[in-house]
């Protein structure tokens, strides 16, 4: 709930125009004037306050993928907020990590003998206690997770929910005997992401197979999720790293084999962004009045609000009663529905809920409660409709699912809308220059050759190649040319400005 | 889920007795040759890993306390894992915490301008929000909290569970107008405490007011939940604080009154010590075979063990297909149930289930899948009892309650025989000496005049002075003196040595 909603006095309410402007936008909608989600003026820089409306949104989104990693079979851990230094160190090129972390290095007026790191990301945690525990090929897959801790690196520039310093964290790690079940973990971590991000929060996206010189420290290739921002920037929402035998072979993750042979495991881990995820809730969904959020995901479903007047105390008293009556039911039915019987004006509570996203509005006044009737307001397209109080829970299920298919409408139509496809570099940049978005190019590789073609877009552009999609990634027209290098493009690079 | 139960080939089970070394036992059924619980070879001492068996738990007993402050009207806020050095200095008692602080001091190789501590608890992260945020009374109580976080703090010796350099932290923060609020708080966190720790896991405590020489730093006074280890000693499994005005004055934790002046809100803070708690159900209940685990809590209720022999096929897949059968039917009826069809013979699973504490097992062989009829065993008491297959689900229920009520009888039994009372120094040395547990002795003072007296106490005996408990404190007889100083005694005290 927003705290005391009706009880804080200054004026809230957005003044930015999220076309217009929506960086401002965004920094009014996560803060005091808007649906106040964090809290900025935590006194260490990058560092914020989730308050409770957000806090319920990012913990349901933790609880949906422990659900699906659990269901996958992995098993939950917990491992330490700090690492040893010398595990950074281990594998080679995870060590580029060094220069975003965070030490500690004393304790009380001690120095410690050995600094250690605020976990940037659990890799050189974890891998060292799965080469105690896994043993045989009889233990594979081995599957494991940790949920609802924060990771800490020293960004330069932060926003909220965007980029931290902390931020919250989800991680899954796993083991296998071949490399063929570690790429078909892959895919089953796409379709979490397909059910989480997409299904339930509407958020669209694609799983993209990076290029190979944009991957994860010390993965041999990186799979992720680009979703689009209205600033049509691409925000990744989360990613899969195949991570080979790199850690197996720096953290011994050795396990012995039917042959009796000690063999390195095949090891992949999946990060869903929780923090971007919600990011991308607030920003693609949101409008003008404030959130807009996926039924499911609303820690208010639906809000009753009396329409009383002064002076008519005994219609009033009635009204009050029967909202009591209706927000029971509800409750019973099993939604989050909220009574607001505060002190302020129905105007003023219509925009303070809107302005925090609730998915429908019941509004309830002396002669609807005479008649048994009452009204349906949907946060998305302003829709009303009259029901009887009788039919209150079926309407309010119907209601869901036209907000639901009204996001889903919006969000998909603005993603495909923004997706452009262009021929020449000529074409390419004028696409990335006029329009928000992904454009779709002709390019020569993914691999290595690939990486001055895709420096020179950049340099031009400032868009980074995204990468191919995992699922029916797009085949390059017959004869098509890479539109950097001319040579024969072998696949459609997909590119867009980043956050 | 124990990670792969039946692939570990080494030996597992407990050699040390709980009645005659406690701690070795301890040890050993946290450990690799007992339940797995935690991994201590994590390479930064006193910081441990969190394993999926004992994870789950710890995860459930945030559950109910989540669930019982969010009735009580608490929000979830989550704030960052840091804290400026200015701010554990702004409450000069609380200011006490600075010796057992990490400090963050570098990023990458650049020094921070400001080192930030690691959290050791929340009250001065908090309260300067809290300050920003209440304006007037209308806004009070003011309840929030904050979950599933981890604490630090420089501990010298450590123990699983009991005390860590990093531990599992809960804490409520509550604005109130009046002391009567904040004292009534007080009277609804030991209901939680009763709700969760005694009725839900059955580990029995006193409720206790701290002597004035034993709060904590920043309070005027403390309350705080005492348990009893099958060692004797006591072990604190919960503590609220009454701030008074303390920290309000430190922090500008302020509200507009009816009369229009601002004042600082009454405070406290509740801080279920979930680590605590669960090594009270591991040392409480557990015995010389492993955990025993209370039925709500266990992350198996029950095992199904299907009895089959080698040569005879046919029998034994029909067997399987019924256990099968019987296993969706317990997950439907919402148990949490496991079918071990592992390749072990029964007899090491019974004993690997038994050593993690799990409730119910179902033993099902050849004649009885025949009859219809199945084997339920208690974990408790080793009692047995056949059931028809059809009324599987009827007697789950049934036993369960048996399980609970024998954890309970036990627990409860276990407490108050060791329990006893003093009328002199020499009867409370020797009661301290021969007996484990409490001892309850007439005594002068819990203000600062008792300093002293438990202070020779402490030196005779080991003991401390646990307190009063809050609800029915025992009167002193009539003409009672103080068993330290001999002044008349005013009320009653509790002792006991502590973990």
């Amino acid at each position: 709930m927003p705290e005391q909603p009706g009880k804080q006095e200054e004026k809230r309410g957005l003044t930015a125009r999220k076309a217009e402007n929506f960086s401002e936008w965004y920094t009014q909608v996560c803060g005091e004037q808007g649906a106040r989600l964090c809290d900025l003026r935590y006194d260490v820089q990058g560092f914020i306050v989730h308050r409770p409306w957000a806090f319920r949104m990012l913990r349901r989104i933790y609880e949906w993928f422990e659900e699906e990693v659990e269901r996958d079979g992995h098993e939950p851990y917990l491992f330490p907020a700090v690492i040893p230094e010398q595990n950074l160190l281990e594998e080679k090129e995870h060590a580029g990590f060094m220069p975003d972390v965070f030490w500690v290095t004393h304790a009380g007026v001690e120095e410690l003998e050995r600094r250690v790191a605020l976990r940037p990301t659990g890799e050189t945690q974890i891998y060292p206690m799965y080469g105690l525990w896994i043993r045989s090929y009889a233990d594979l897959p081995w599957k494991g997770y940790q949920s609802r801790i924060t990771t800490f690196r020293n960004e330069k520039q932060t926003r909220p929910f965007l980029r931290g310093r902390e931020f919250m964290f989800f991680e899954t790690h796993d083991v296998f005997r071949t490399h063929e079940d570690a790429l078909a973990q892959i895919r089953k971590d796409m379709a979490m992401m397909d059910a989480v991000a997409w299904r339930k929060l509407k958020v669209p996206f694609v799983f993209f197979r990076r290029p190979q010189w944009d991957k994860f420290k010390g993965a041999d290739d990186t799979y992720a999720s680009d979703t689009m921002l209205p600033d049509g920037r691409r925000c990744q929402i989360s990613s899969t790293h195949d991570l080979g035998h790199n850690f197996a072979r720096a953290f011994d993750v050795l396990f012995k084999d039917e042959d009796g042979k000690d063999k390195p495991g095949f090891q992949t881990c999946f990060g869903p962004g929780i923090w971007r995820i919600f990011a991308a809730v607030i920003a693609v969904h949101g409008d003008d009045q404030g959130l807009v959020l996926p039924f499911g995901l609303a820690p208010v479903q639906a809000v009753i609000i009396p329409i009383t007047f002064a002076g008519k105390e005994d219609a009033a008293a009635k009204v009050l009663a029967k909202a009591r009556g209706l927000e029971q039911d509800l409750l019973k039915a099993g939604y989050a529905v909220k009574l607001d019987d505060s002190a302020q004006t129905p105007g003023f509570k219509f925009n303070q809920w809107e302005l925090q996203g609730v998915p429908l509005r019941i509004e309830l006044g002396p002669k609807e409660a005479e008649q048994g009737m009452l009204t349906l307001a949907r946060r998305t397209d302003r829709g009303k409709v009259k029901v009887k109080e009788s039919e209150l829970v079926k309407a309010i299920e119907e209601q869901a699912r036209l907000v639901d298919a009204e996001i889903e409408r919006r969000a998909s139509g603005y993603f495909k809308g923004n997706t452009k496809d262009a021929r020449s570099f000529g074409e390419l940049k004028r696409a990335i220059g006029e329009h928000r978005g992904f454009v779709r190019a002709p390019f020569c590789s993914m691999g290595k050759d690939g990486e001055a073609c895709a420096e020179k877009v950049k340099e031009a552009t400032t868009a980074v190649a995204c990468g191919v999609p995992l699922d029916k990634p797009e085949k390059p027209a017959q004869g098509a040319k890479c539109v950097s290098c001319g040579k024969p493009a072998g696949l459609v690079m997909w590119f867009a400005k980043t956050v």
